[in-house]
């Protein structure tokens, strides 16, 4: 399981419908009127999609508040992800996190540098520091996935000065953005910086709910975006993620009611979850939640949701995370309330005046 | 101009919707009750595509009738080139060709050989046998681009077993399979050798009018198709060119009439353009016609056809091909009488009595 959402796999095991919290997709799925505004543009399909993406990029730059030269675009963030660690001449990266980052860096034959997480999850800044040589490219996760937390803005402006003073670059994956906390924009940080030595990614994947169009984009500075340019594949964004991309970013109603939504489940997940004996909840800025077990191997407490009907997505696929961790997405209230009487029924399995260490 | 299709970039120099000749897409559109098999399909954008393709590849593999072992996938042909390509050890290539094997294998910096094609745009196989060493991968348009040809059967076999003897690979990019005679099918003749060395590319893009949606597919050995699987990017697949190759492939009678219309219509083109003066056309076997212009540069004419709202295909970008080569698809009978009526026109300029060497 080296990714969340893999449903087809499991559906032996369950009668009826799975309930997936493997992915963390938007609960609200995406804007109203898309698709009719797909509908209108089938007839695009004959056609190649705009090979420069020009009204593409505009609308994506009026989304972020950059310019359009500074947009670049992929076939879901995971090929900017490839196409940025394509550039680099090594890879730094905080374990764990986003399985791909380590998986690409293997296959385009990159040095990896791998530096752990402290044990709550906050980056180990000053081993970071040790390690930046000219050329790194250091991807951090803002928020990380798994872990969910977000980097505070005086940190990463730390970050991005050892970055720079390394001659390094930094990519922040930020395909989580707009669920989390408003407390700062890494778009509008770095501008006056002309994003030099600092790329932000972002996705229609999770918070627009779009998943299965492929549609990723990004914040690079202009020299950047155009080398991305130069390496990417032809017409690898699809004419129907065009045209998502043309029309989600306008629904301002649909992304405040979203965000609202996930925070109220976020809070009611996180509270509810503390008071789950044998399980040890980390904190969240975003919408999932990694959970430490200790009474449980990772695959006991899969195949305990599983069997009623919740798909968790197990963590020991993530380099530095033991077997016994699982991450949940945020949902709907009825399918968090779900999630939460199987923990319940979970919990009723162990005695835990014996093996609880908390 | 890298590639044709770019429209976009042209509508200001013609008022009124431009008639595209330099993109060689079925003028008879895609598979009717595709656009409603698609709306059922809306509610799967929300979800991952199948990280594993498990029916898309089934189907496919029913079309091209190799097992769903066989099968690689890609997000149009393009992608599945350069996994190809990041693959070899070094790249041999014929001259003119189209343009992604040489941007790709430059941008993972293989070792490219360039081998020209004959006069008459027949391989030149002792050429080939004498360059191809272990690892090697020979890439073949079959039909190729630009040039329209097929490899004939026999001479298919005679490359593949040098290809065979040098220890290396051979790569067929049939991406205009269906527009061609049936002569024979090189999955079904390359079947007995359970494909090894061999990969055959198809594509949903030209045939089934689907440039936008991205779906491109071939057949290879269960070996080969598996490392490719190792290396390509996750959810490449959008879900609803996922939904489209499930259903496409059913429909052989809009499979018999388009091969029939573009038959009907290559050969009326061909017929026609053999009465103007001042250029030379190439045979084709498919749905494209190379044409050497000898009493113009290929930009007079571009600008000509421009003018009058045609965009036609200049090949100068073709390592291999001159300035004065034009590329034209094959469209429905009505643009292709305009095409033809702009030809026409075209040929009144010049005195042919003086510069036509033919």
């Amino acid at each position: 399981m080296k990714h969340g959402g893999d449903l087809l796999s499991y559906k032996e095991y369950y009668e009826g419908d799975l309930i997936d919290f493997s992915s963390n997709i938007n609960p609200l799925g995406y804007p109203q009127g898309l698709e009719e505004e797909m509908n209108l543009g089938f007839e695009s399909l004959k056609a190649y999609p705009d090979i420069q993406y020009r009204k593409l990029k505009e609308s994506v730059a009026e989304y972020l508040g950059c310019t359009k030269d500074n947009i670049v675009l992929g076939n879901g963030s995971v090929e900017l992800i490839d196409n940025f660690i394509f550039l680099a001449k090594r890879v730094i990266l905080c374990t764990p996190s986003f399985s791909e980052y380590e998986l690409r860096a293997a296959v385009h034959g990159k040095e990896l540098v791998r530096i752990p997480y402290n044990e709550d999850f906050t980056l180990k800044t000053m081993a970071i520091e040790n390690h930046l040589e000219e050329g790194d490219m250091l991807i951090l996760g803002n928020p990380n996935n798994p872990t969910g937390l977000r980097i505070k803005k005086e940190e990463l402006l730390n970050i991005y000065s050892m970055v720079n003073s390394a001659e390094a670059f930094l990519l922040l994956d930020e395909a989580f953005f707009e669920f989390c906390p408003r407390d700062y924009d890494s778009i509008e940080l770095f501008k006056s910086f002309d994003y030099d030595r600092v790329s932000i990614l972002r996705a229609s994947t999770k918070f627009f709910a779009l998943a299965g169009i492929r549609l990723g984009y990004g914040c690079a500075s202009k020299s950047m975006a155009s080398m991305i340019a130069q390496i990417q594949l032809p017409w690898s964004i699809n004419s129907l993620a065009e045209i998502a991309g043309r029309f989600i970013f306008k629904d301002k109603n649909y992304i405040e009611k979203s965000k609202t939504y996930i925070e109220i489940e976020r809070k009611y997940l996180l509270e509810e979850l503390s008071k789950v004996k044998g399980i040890q909840v980390f904190h969240s800025h975003t919408n999932f939640i990694l959970i430490k077990l200790y009474a449980w191997k990772e695959e006991e407490a899969f195949l305990f949701f599983l069997r009623r009907g919740i798909v968790v997505r197990k963590c020991s696929s993530f380099v530095g995370l033991e077997e016994n961790y699982i991450r949940i997405a945020v949902k709907d209230r009825e399918s968090n309330e779900r999630l939460l009487g199987v923990f319940r029924k979970l919990e009723k399995e162990k005695d835990f005046e014996e093996i609880n260490p908390l």
